[in-house]
């Protein structure tokens, strides 16, 4: 099929700290693609149907658009807030409707959900997980945050996973830091998000020298994070992605803890001699979000012919 | 439909303690019932096909069979093992294969699934959670487990959730006492199952006056489990079940914990004022397992037909 056929699909990564628009196809390859930082709303929301309707000029009108959010956000589709975000501690956010803003200006269909859970789809459809139907994806960086599919569906439930603030339990070496999450102070985004690093040791990872307690002890809350979220949910694999995974030597540290967490229950090959193919980077590296969106876009799209 | 021309599935719930051995209908009524504890593996094994020998002379032949069995057991089809329990501290247990024998001794279909799942699914087709496809089922007693749906379907992926082994936070009155479990002493089912209670006050709670510490921190690890399902799984509604629930009390008490330990964070109207209707007990009481295993009958008896 000629490229003038293929239909667009307009993609949006909404995070904390930057969004992401883009293009893609049916066959999941990013267009054109466009980052602005994150602000106050209606700056924001300005910078993203502008970034849209260039993009949509330059590769033609888009057949759905998906949209992958920082949350919470509503999702039940019964809820009059249904495509906003809820309560949230960054200023002016609460109550915003990205998707009602992108409806509004477009008139195609908008599928949105999670980053995190439109990540998991990515990492299913496309990347590290094409095998498998049961995963859950986590991203440690400005917060930490968890998506899942379970038997192919994402878990929605009462709103959506919200696994960084899955209770932590403390590291020996990190008794004196209170944390910094507003809600739970010591959850896991409280103690091992991007900013938690920060507040605790004065400089971001890579600034720190390889023996610094710091590399320790972000690779046990992590390993704890997973343990639990085996025990919660018994993912086939669990996919860890955001800037703090960057560093490639977290993912050895992890597993180690991951293994010392499980304390030999749950005895499958897959957590034990086969820990480095059961925790892994995203396949999709940082596209796995903007993917993740293009693959809501073309959920809906298909739902809908 | 006269009784006469009413299919019979067998129903087995396979519990740490004791063994149920049932005959149900299609309408999920148990016709007949009978009980008896669990010892070793040859012996109990010996009691079940003979109880069910007997049911089925009364209540006439299996049209399928259903399993709900303590853990961890092996739900994937692909395993040789399929059906077997696995690594267990239960002397004696580890590898038995009480699907197997089932199977080729009534030569009728034989479905399983944790006894957790079972009384899950069974919640959900005839019990509390009928209006709802996202749920939790904990029960605790001789051990802390879990089950759960997700959009409707029971939640399996590597193996199967293992709730009860989520690492617990430390109650400020109980730091001296070190967990029962073998695996990680002081996760949820080593601090606040059955053999925690007593192994921690020297009693059953039933013998502890209302004001002795015991009932708050029970309450207290009970309101952090559900509050960390909540975090990674968003279900609508956990239901508590399992000998030790049947203090009521414990309801209003891990009520108030779930509350606290949430932060503010989640702010739905279930988790707040709605609360009494999230947390609840089994509708179907101490049957819901049996009833579970029932439910699993008949599941895959329409898969079959």
């Amino acid at each position: 099929m000629g490229s003038q056929m293929q239909r667009r699909f307009g993609a949006i990564e909404a995070g904390g700290t930057k969004f992401v628009c883009a293009v893609g196809d049916e066959s999941g390859h990013i267009l054109t693609e466009s980052r602005f930082p994150t602000t106050d709303p209606s700056t924001t929301l300005a910078a993203m149907i502008d970034t849209l309707r260039k993009q949509r000029a330059e590769c033609g009108p888009f057949a759905a658009i998906g949209l992958g959010s920082f949350g919470p956000i509503e999702l039940n589709p019964a809820s009059a807030h249904h495509g906003c975000i809820l309560d949230t501690p960054k200023p002016g956010w609460t109550g915003v409707d990205v998707a009602g803003a992108l409806e509004h200006e477009f008139g195609v269909p908008v599928a949105f959900d999670t980053d995190v859970n439109a990540a998991a789809l990515a990492e299913h459809r496309w990347g590290s997980c094409q095998d498998i139907e049961d995963l859950v994806y986590i991203t440690v960086g400005t917060g930490i945050g968890g998506g899942a599919l379970v038997a192919g569906r994402r878990v929605h439930g009462l709103m959506h996973p919200e696994m960084g603030h899955l209770l932590a339990r403390r590291h020996p070496l990190d008794v004196g830091f209170s944390g910094v999450c507003p809600f739970h102070a010591d959850c896991y985004e409280g103690l091992a998000s991007g900013p938690a690093i920060v507040a605790r040791s004065g400089a971001q990872l890579e600034s720190l020298a390889a023996d610094h307690p710091q590399w320790e002890i972000e690779a046990d809350y992590l390993g704890q994070l997973c343990t639990q979220l085996v025990f919660a949910l018994s993912p086939r694999r669990i996919v860890l992605g955001g800037g703090v995974m960057n560093h490639a030597r977290l993912f050895p540290a992890i597993r180690r803890r991951v293994q010392y967490w499980l304390g030999g229950y749950v005895r499958r090959e897959e957590l034990q001699s086969g820990l480095d193919a059961y925790l892994v980077p995203p396949n999709l590296g940082a596209q796995a979000g903007i993917r993740g969106a293009l693959a809501l876009a073309l959920e809906i799209s298909a739902r809908e012919t």
